[in-house]
């Protein structure tokens, strides 16, 4: 018991956070979206510019995604088939997938959340039937996503599961050489920053056959020609070794995730994953909805507008991180921690910033260790120069005031 | 290790399964919607009415739901607020889970399925939040649904774990003689059939405390005041020892699935939930399609045509009662399981009954046991009489014919 998780002992951890955070109005804000990331609270009117928002090219307000989602429940007549997608799934379902492994060339199922493609995929990968029949030992990282980690006890039902220092590669390559299988599992791009060392994971895999296993939630879309992501950007192309899960919800301006299994074609591997992949068998998929809006967002990928919303979005990096230093600076990657170190004094800046009309996230314990918090921002391709021109002096104004 | 799971056995004894259902063409076939539980097979243009469509009232194809998605997403010009719910929600949000604490007279907090919710708020129970701090030994159904069973690592991670015989309640009730607290986990009505002896089981509540857990994805609409479903029916009202998970993608015609925490109010739970409830904190929510349609299913739970869609189904039930004996004949329940043992036999029956335009879904190992293979058959209101009696008929000929 108590071998991954201890909820009431996390619970009585992070619960005077979140009250000071409830107190501060900063729990639970109750929104209308204005477009291009922009927000109104109901309660009070006041309007914001959200710097906490994960749709880094604003595709969640895109008009064509938007109008898409809409008409494809108008042309089916229904939000689902109402039977498992093994038995029925509807022409959008089957669209959809067959336009994402295309765009990405790659295997793709999809299912309704990020968290859901990790509780559908990881198991499998566990039970060995991707690694010739043999379990591999399940080498987490460190800071892998909470959805991830929450499945531990699961992977560890079907294989023996270890978790080495973050981007510890050394640590990992000394496990490669004293097992016949290892399976690594980590963020492409991490959520709370940062990113792992994908070409030094690919030299392990070409010299000891490791198994690697990627959320890129944070990664699609937001990088990589046609946005396909960090790890295959890097890859150039999927191989039979590595399983990529992905969110459509964030970046890529949709509803749901993806499991990429393989290489294009991968049929055993298509129906070796919706006959045994938990969620994929019988839990909700997205609706009509959602796959309106993947269908609209993978024409968009494939357009010139794609560039040109990631080389914005590379611009307001840049410009944000000529205003305000950070452990990322430089990296590329749209996430940006600033460390503030108390939990109190996090939630009173960003108590601070709303007041002056921009929505910060503060981040504690358990997504980071404790007297360790800070503010998570995330940007956009839709910011204005402005913004972050006004962001950044108001944060430095803010900081020095409490220093 | 494979205390709980063994996903390459359970693959290798149900693939010869699998690939005869796929030869038969009773695997993934593409379909548009045709309204009224009918179907067209996307390949060959064949059209067919869905008799295992858990859309028990019809309510996944009703006008007024359909639109209400559509106009939503328009409305609010985005899918989500692409930030984590416990930051900013969207009005559509908590007006939908306002609705259905109001409408059903509980706590409820929604996720993007039934599985999320039976991920977010199992371990929780196990973990003693809800029950004074003490971790309850939990003793699962053996029948419970495949995505509570599939929580069993996690929960042994916070609590003692066992399983007990389908329905068992002296079983059940030998163990609340020896533990302190103890937590059931069970379906409310079973997706294969049949039903939980809810007033056995409220007795052991009221006598020892027992602190009940109940997934009610068939149960609600389909049964009940305003479709409150079995357990709230036979409770009258849900107490703080009882939790229920629930979809809203199957009777209620919206999407995603519901934690119905305890009594309307309980504000702590809310928050503990939000605060520690896997899913709940870093998941995607339902999407505002899916909230626009779980409001125009709220008003149409509370209107007069509620009570005449379950007097439909009843009928329906009663009908095809009238015509084929099963085990579940007169139960009341919307799910009859026609057995035929052998799986070939089963779907050699389910493609015969395909080609005269019925679908019914083959089921066998893992869902049930090995050699005891059958059609799942799931009655809605919207069947026509002729429907229903054109079925009976064909079933029983094919089934003498098979003989």
């Amino acid at each position: 018991m108590h071998s991954f998780m201890n909820i009431k002992k996390s619970a009585e951890i992070s619960r005077e956070f979140w009250d000071v955070t409830d107190r501060a109005g900063l729990f639970d804000i109750v929104v209308a979206g204005l477009g291009e990331g922009r927000h109104r609270a109901v309660a009070d009117g006041r309007e914001f510019v959200n710097m906490s928002s994960y749709s880094y090219l604003g595709l969640d307000t895109h008009p064509a995604i938007v109008r898409a989602a809409a008409d494809a429940v108008l042309a089916e007549g229904a939000l689902n088939t109402s039977t498992s997608r093994m038995r029925l799934r509807f022409g959008a379902l089957r669209d959809a997938e067959d336009a994402l492994s295309d765009l990405f060339d790659v295997e793709a199922v999809t299912v309704n959340s990020c968290a859901a493609a990790a509780w559908a995929s990881l198991p499998l990968v566990a039970s060995g039937i991707f690694t010739d029949g043999t379990p591999p030992l399940m080498v987490f990282d460190k800071n892998a996503h909470f959805c991830l980690n929450a499945m531990k006890p699961n992977v560890a039902d079907e294989a023996e599961v270890t978790t080495v220092g973050h981007n510890d590669v050394e640590a990992l390559e000394k496990l490669c050489r004293t097992h016949p299988q290892v399976a690594y599992v980590a963020d492409g791009v991490y959520s709370t920053g940062g990113q792992a060392p994908v070409a030094e994971l690919l030299r392990l895999q070409e010299k000891y056959g490791l198994f690697l296993f990627f959320d890129e939630a944070h990664g699609i879309s937001t990088l990589g020609e046609n946005g396909r992501g960090l790890v295959l950007e890097t890859m150039g192309q999927i191989n039979d070794r590595t399983l990529i899960i992905t969110s459509l919800n964030k970046g890529f301006g949709a509803s749901g995730g993806a499991v990429f299994l393989g290489p294009k074609g991968s049929r055993t591997r298509h129906d070796v994953a919706l006959r045994n992949g938990g969620p994929l068998m019988w839990s909700q998929r997205i609706n009509t909805a959602g796959l309106g809006a993947v269908l609209a967002s993978v024409d968009l990928h494939r357009s010139a507008e794609l560039g040109e919303l990631q080389r914005r979005l590379q611009e307001n990096i840049d410009l944000f991180d000529s205003l305000v230093d950070t452990e990322q600076r430089g990296d590329g990657l749209p996430i940006r921690f600033v460390g503030v170190g108390s939990e109190d004094a996090t939630v009173r800046l960003a108590q601070r910033l709303l007041e002056h009309g921009f929505y910060a996230s503060p981040i504690f314990f358990p997504i980071i260790g404790r007297g360790k918090a800070g503010l998570r921002l995330m940007f956009r391709a839709n910011m204005s120069k402005g913004e972050i021109e006004d962001f950044g002096s108001l944060l430095k104004d803010l900081r020095d005031q409490d220093a």
